[in-house]
């Protein structure tokens, strides 16, 4: 089965966690998958943007450190890489993920 | 005298911020400004950068909402909007002013 590459902990950078962060459709599936137990299928949230550009957001938190993707079946399962995160950088994706939740849709 | 313009704060959006967090030089001029009580001069910064480099980089910070800059004669001081963003943001520039210090530089 095919692995997805996900860069080490100690290869997470504060400035690539925040780019990652910094774009409204990836915000929102990291606020989406912040309501997650074990994570979701890209299919489960809906950006209303094409297959491409949806893979494109993935691919961007996924190298960031972000998020884990691993296969299940033919398609992929997202979650947070909460824990790896709050060590690196306590607080950090909690006030992300709140101001997310809380600001208004513009 | 010239005044620099600035986001009101309803204007200030998370994706902005974090866009603007996102730049390890930026990231250097938020640390070290918050070290500071009543803001600092960009010549106090050291950013090993061009003078219209650190430019954009501070224009980049003003129009994001995230630093104050008002002229004090022929300089500009620059402070953080600490207030704003803690109002509007919560815990999101402690976090990262604090993985910001800590983070080894690569």
């Amino acid at each position: 089965m095919r692995v997805l590459e996900h860069p080490d902990v100690e290869e997470i950078r504060l400035e690539a966690v925040l780019h990652a962060l910094s774009d409204p459709m990836r915000l929102e599936v990291v606020r989406f998958l912040a309501t997650t137990e074990n994570g979701a299928a890209c299919s489960e949230i809906d950006l209303a943007v094409s297959k491409s550009t949806g893979t494109h957001h993935y691919r961007v938190l996924r190298e960031a450190g972000v998020i884990n993707q691993v296969y299940q079946g033919t398609s992929k399962i997202n979650s947070l890489r909460r824990a790896d995160l709050d060590e690196l950088f306590p607080g950090l994706l909690d006030s992300v993920v709140s101001a997310a939740t809380r600001r208004p849709r513009r």
